[in-house]
This record gives C-alpha cells, structure tokens and sequence, in this order.
C-alpha cells in the first residue's frame, strides 16, 4: 500500500486533536484513500512534553523548531498549526518552496501573506489547502471550490465570528453586551483580549480568505471597510428586534462583479440589521453562517461551529484528505493568484442605514438631524425618541431607505458634529 | 490539452441546463481541471428537435435511444437525466458495465436499484456520482463525502421536499393546506400528481441515497417508518406555533449505532414539530435543509433550493468536475456497496408527540383517552380543547413527553377505536 508522511508543526489543541484524529480515523482514511497517511514529524516549542503526552511512537521524529521541520522533514504534506504569524509565514514559504503541500488553518498567514505563498506554491507546484481557517469545521471552502465548479458565486454574506454572534444572540436574550462578553469568556468562546474580534478584524481576515478562495486574487484585509460591533448596545439590539422585526448581526459581505479574469469586488464588515426570518438570522450563539448566492444553484447556506479544536481539526484532516488524493492522482494543484483584487469604491454599496444617536437638546437638535441627512440625499425612514423622564440625552432611533454608504457617512459626520448630539452612538447595516 | 469525452441522456429542463452550463463554463472548468470536457452524445426521445433547439455542433452524436448511446458511444463520462426508472437502470448498469463513469440526478433509480448499480460499479472499477439526486444545488453529498473523511456522522435530520416545505410554511402564513398546494402546483413547486411529495415517499427515497452515502450501505426505501403531511391542517400548524413555539416541518432522519463495519440505521420520515429557534425552522418556502450531527466538527447545517434545473444541473457539474479530476488521476472510485443495512427496530425511537383528534362525547372520551395513552405508559405533557360553540366534534390537542414510538402507536390505535373519537386525526413528532 501507498504511504504518505506527514508533519505536524505546532502541537496546542488544534495541533493535538489532528494528531489524535489522524490515529483514530487511520482505518476509515486507509480505505477512501487507498493510501496510509503516516505521521513521521512534530515541532513544537515543548516538543518532548507534548509527543510525551500524546504518546507518540519513537519513529516519530521531533523539532524544537518548526522552520527546521520545514527545511529537513521527509514528509509529503506540512500541516500548519503554530499560531501567530511569523513562524507560520516562514514554515509554510519553506516548505512550499521544497515542493512540499501545506496544510493550514491561520486566517492571519493567509490574509496578510496570500501573495507570497501563492507566488512560492505557483512556482513549485506544490498545493496550499487552508479549509480550518475560515468556519471551522463548515466545509465551506471545499463546497465553493469544488461544487461551484459548474457555476459562479455571485455574493457572499456570511457570519464567520463566533464570539461577536454570541455576544449578539445573548443581548437579545437579555443580557447587556459586556455580560454577554464576560460569559463568552469565561466559556471559552472568546479571547481574553476581544479586540480582534469585537473590532471586526478577524471577520475581515476570513473574508480575505473566502474572496481568495472564490476569484484566486488578494483582498487585502486592510482595503474594505470594517467596523465592528463596540457600538452595539443591548437597547439596540431590543429596538431592532422588537420595533424593526430585524436580528443583529456582525455580517462580513463580498459582491463580485466585472470579469473571471478582472474581477471587481465590493467588501465591507459591519453590524447589520437582518430580518427575523432570514437565514443568518436563524445562526445564534457561537455559530457560523455562510449564505451564498449563485448564478445557477441559486442561494446556498452553510451553518456550523465556527471555531474550536474539534470542528477545526476535522477541517484539517479533510484538507488532508483531498491534499493526499490529489498528490496519488498526481492531479494539478489549484493555483491562487498573487494579484490583487480591483476594489468597488467603498463608498458606492447601497444599503439601509440604522442610526442610534444620544441628543441633548431633542427640539432643536431633530430639524437639524433630518437636515444634514437630507442635505446628502438620504432619506429617513423612521424615527423613533426614547422619552425616558428626566434623562439629560434622549436617545434616538433612526432608520434610512437605502442610500449610497458614502452619502451616508458624509450625513453621519456632519451629525455628529452638532453641538446638541453626543459623540456616542451606534450605526449600522440594513439588509433586505 | 487532455481531453475527457462527455455523453447527456435525457434532454429534458436538467439535460438542456446541463449541455448550456457545459458550454458556458467551458473556460472555468479548462483552467480548473487543465483537461477539456467536451460532449460527444446526446440521447432524447426528441433528439433531433432538443439537438437543434441547443443548436448542437454535427460532430455531436445523436441517439433516440439512450441504453444504444450507453453500449456504443465513445464517451468517458456518461449523465442520465432521464427521468422515470427502467431505462435509467438499463442506462447506468449499461455504462458502468463498460467501466465507464456515470452521474445521475435520479434519487428513484439509486434508492431501489443501489444493490445492481454498486455490484456493476464494483465489478468494473468505475464510479457512480449522484449530487443533484438529493436536495439538488446543496453541496450535500460531496461535504460528506470529502469533509467528513477525518469525521464520524452520528445523525442526519433533513427537510427534503420542497413541495411539503412550501405548503407547510405557507399555512404558518394563513393559507390552508388544500390552497398552498394549488399555489405550489401553480408556481412549479408541486407536480400535479403530488401524491409521492406529500405522502413522504419523495423524502424517503433521498434519505435511502443520504444513509447509501454515509454508509456504504443500501437503506431500502420501503423498509422504515414513512409517514406524510396529508392530515396536517392549517389549524395544528398555527397551535404548533402561537401555543407551542414550534413549526410543523416534513423531516427525513437518520441515526447511526453500531460499528463502520456493521453500522445500525435508524431511519424515518414524518411530520415533526421543531422549536422555532431551531436551525431547520429557518428552511421556508420550497428551501431544502440537511442538519449534520458529526463526532468532531459538532452541527452542521446545509441550505438551499433543492429542486430545479437550476441546482440539479450546477450539481450534475459539479459531479462531472469531481469524476473527471479522479478520472484524469486515475484515482480509485468511491465502492458503494450492495448490502442492505441492518435497521434499528421502528418502534424504539423516542421522541415526543402531537395528536390532534375529534372527539364526539368530550367529558367521558377524555379520561378514555389518557387512560389508553397511560396504559401504554406514554405521558401526557399538555391538553388543549377547542371548544368551539355549537360544534358536533371538537378538537383536543395533546402533546406527550418522550415515550417510544411503538408505545405511541399502540395508544394511538387504541385511542382511534373508541366510539367517541373520529377516526379524522393528525400525530407528529416533537423534537427537541
């Protein structure tokens, strides 16, 4: 029978669970693949303790220093699962560089280093397979990669952070947004520093890695729009639930247009007020979404556990699989372009716009709210004043028909501008 | 450039939409593959006219009969979209029989004919792909099949029908069963003869070819409790959801016990009531939705149309793309096989249920009726009477705790021989 040797780099919870896997599902694997996939090499920085703990047979052989691994390992496919961004960078340029495929699940390395490792795979050959760095252990990279082959992805939304939606599907149960952090952390559903998440960062990576998947070019994540949800207040996930009929979500969205071979994108992150009966809707907790729509299978959504060792190393051992099947077949590498992608100009996509506003002196101030918005063409849809006795600011609730978000960003500055309005406020997407 | 030769029997709406995509993404799918998929053959009862109606090049072969093109054409990959299920069979044993590959849409032709089909496949070493037969553009099958390569799947719970799905969510909005399915019928969801759709055979059929493709194994059709929608009315959809919180959902599922080698099937089909915030609950309209349970990857849902020449034809692609790439890697072809798989006994599934019933005599038939439910040790969890003045029959809903399903019948046909009680009654499952 055929062998295929592996190395694992980096042996924390996703690293342990792979080589866990890999033993478990050994038979199941031998016979879809016709082949055995073998581990012959770990690296990690406590790489004794580790393999000790795993109880990895002596054969195996075992790197202090991933890089070296890389440079030296006789094995046929790297897998990837350092963390953080350097070593990863390095590991994966070495390894390709040697004709070696790799494995990863670091939406980072992908987002930030995507030219790099395409030029350095392009040059050698070798495969880049990354299904773990994007909804964990949905397979939506393989469903868009090999599924759509007959048809062409026209729209992406999706909901590809776990921490942001449970914080989100919390509020609507009660809770304000910092209990909701709180409890995310301390079930393990967020980091300890949330920033990445809450900023709507590491959605903007993801969505890097699925606009790469879709056209083979480079969104750089720093080139599109992306707030967060630090805005989002419980009182505004309430309003839009119980007055709009709308569920918050933090929504990362690709549009393509133009040509397969010049491919114009429009990208954006935000918080974004979604019908309750909408799909994305139905994505609580620290669940992930994809909905995609196509030319020909029409509207398509993936739901799963976005994160976790479990669901992530499933995806590796499945990008694995297809990685081994297509070196026995000795079949092409898919090949991810090192260009670019042309962007849509931000301030063009068109969307409703939800704008929560604290204002102190209320008579005055709302003939001057409705003009700057007026001024830029936006018009207001609702309008809605929270009279609670005595408060000092008076909160206020307006939704916009659907304008250009240039033309609303122009309007919002110049609100926030007024003596009479507080610099604290909310601001999001409507969708549909 | 290599080149893979590509013969379509059945020029009906999927056989036309599939020659179209063929053409149309012709470059996609050269780039993609770095080998040519062109058509050779084309079969269709009409074939002169749909030949010409295409405008098909001279060079392409035409066939009025498609099992000739299955023995004589020179093709490589051969797609029935016949429709029916004699010819199909004849069909695809036909070309498998050649050792030459075959995709097919016809969820009929693999739930009965799977033992043949798996025999002749295996004999010859060439493979059967079938993404378009279940829940047609949803990439289903082919993130089973690959993605869970390092994963166990522990369930499936899916709603397969687009016809009862319609109808079920448009009673939700007011309409009665009787007018959505004219509705249904009048925009294409529902066929005239709905009678496979609503009696759940349609479901069953697809959840043969799901449990096929998990397994290996053949899930006859007809050997698992399969019950419909025909006496869902609009008045148990609408207490499901004011009095219960839940929708009323056809859901096809699937357990898995035992071991990979001798895997242990709990199967069926039938009305089920779903809480509202549950994933499955967001499949309206004619959408399709298949639930996951996996080992590692936790809940997995996929969503989208799940009929049309649309989907069915962009998954026919897909399986042309996927069996070409194996082809061209001279990789070997999934085994399915042909042995029927042992089935848990029907009644020991637990779950709650739903009764709806006309009772005559309401105060003595009451305690008749929890008394027949109490023998049976099933419990009663609420009761409901709508005592609607002046009506001969009045309504009583009951919901039960988990009991086994045998024990449920048995109560349920007791409770359906009293005298008071109409033999006119509805029964679902809950779950969850």
């Amino acid at each position: 029978m055929k062998k295929l040797a592996v190395a694992v780099a980096g042996l924390g919870m996703i690293g342990r669970e792979t080589v866990r896997l890999l033993r478990k599902r050994r038979a199941e694997l031998r016979e879809r693949l016709g082949a055995e996939l073998t581990l012959v090499a770990v690296a990690d920085r406590q790489v004794g303790r580790e393999a000790r703990a795993l109880s990895l047979p002596g054969r195996v052989v075992r790197y202090a220093d991933p890089v070296a691994m890389a440079r030296s390992a006789d094995a046929d496919l790297f897998v990837e699962l350092l963390g953080g961004f350097d070593a990863p960078r390095r590991f994966a340029l070495e390894a390709l560089g040697r004709g070696r495929s790799v494995v990863t699940a670091n939406k980072r390395l992908l987002a930030y280093a995507w030219p790099q490792l395409a030029r350095a795979a392009r040059a050698s050959g070798a495969s880049l397979a990354f299904e773990g760095s994007v909804a964990g252990g949905i397979p939506v990279l393989r469903a868009l990669e090999l599924s759509f082959s007959g048809d062409r992805v026209l729209s992406l939304d999706g909901i590809l952070n776990g921490t942001t939606n449970y914080i989100l599907t919390r509020c609507e149960e009660g809770l304000t947004a910092a209990a909701a952090l709180r409890e995310a952390q301390e079930k393990g559903f967020a980091e300890k520093d949330s920033a990445l998440d809450l900023s709507g960062r590491d959605a903007a990576q993801k969505l890097s890695v699925l606009a790469g998947l879709v056209t083979g070019g480079w969104l750089k994540p720093d080139s599109f729009p992306v707030a967060g949800i630090e805005s989002v207040e419980s009182r505004d996930v309430a309003y839009a639930r119980q007055r709009l009929g709308k569920a918050v979500r933090l929504v990362a969205r690709l549009r393509f247009a133009g040509s397969a071979a010049a491919p114009l994108v429009e990208a954006g992150v935000s918080a974004t007020l979604v019908p309750l009966d909408h799909p994305l809707a139905a994505a609580r907790r620290q669940y992930n979404a994809l909905l995609v729509r196509t030319a020909s299978a029409g509207d398509l959504m993936f739901y799963g556990q976005g994160a976790g060792a479990g669901p992530t190393a499933s995806a590796v051992l499945a990008d694995l699989f297809v990685t081994a099947r297509d070196l026995l077949g000795g079949l092409p590498a898919p090949r991810p372009g090192p260009r670019p992608l042309q962007l849509a100009p931000p301030g063009s996509a068109v969307s409703g716009f939800y704008l929560r506003l604290e204002v102190i002196d209320l008579p005055g101030a709302l003939a001057r709210i409705a003009g700057a918005l007026g001024r830029e063409g936006v018009s207001i849809a609702s309008i809605h004043q929270d009279l609670a006795a005595g408060a000092r600011a008076v909160p206020v609730m307006i939704t916009t028909h659907p304008a250009p978000r240039g033309r609303f960003e122009l309007a919002r500055r110049r609100i926030l501008g007024l003596a009479a309005v507080s610099k604290r406020h909310c601001a999001m997407r409507i969708l549909g």
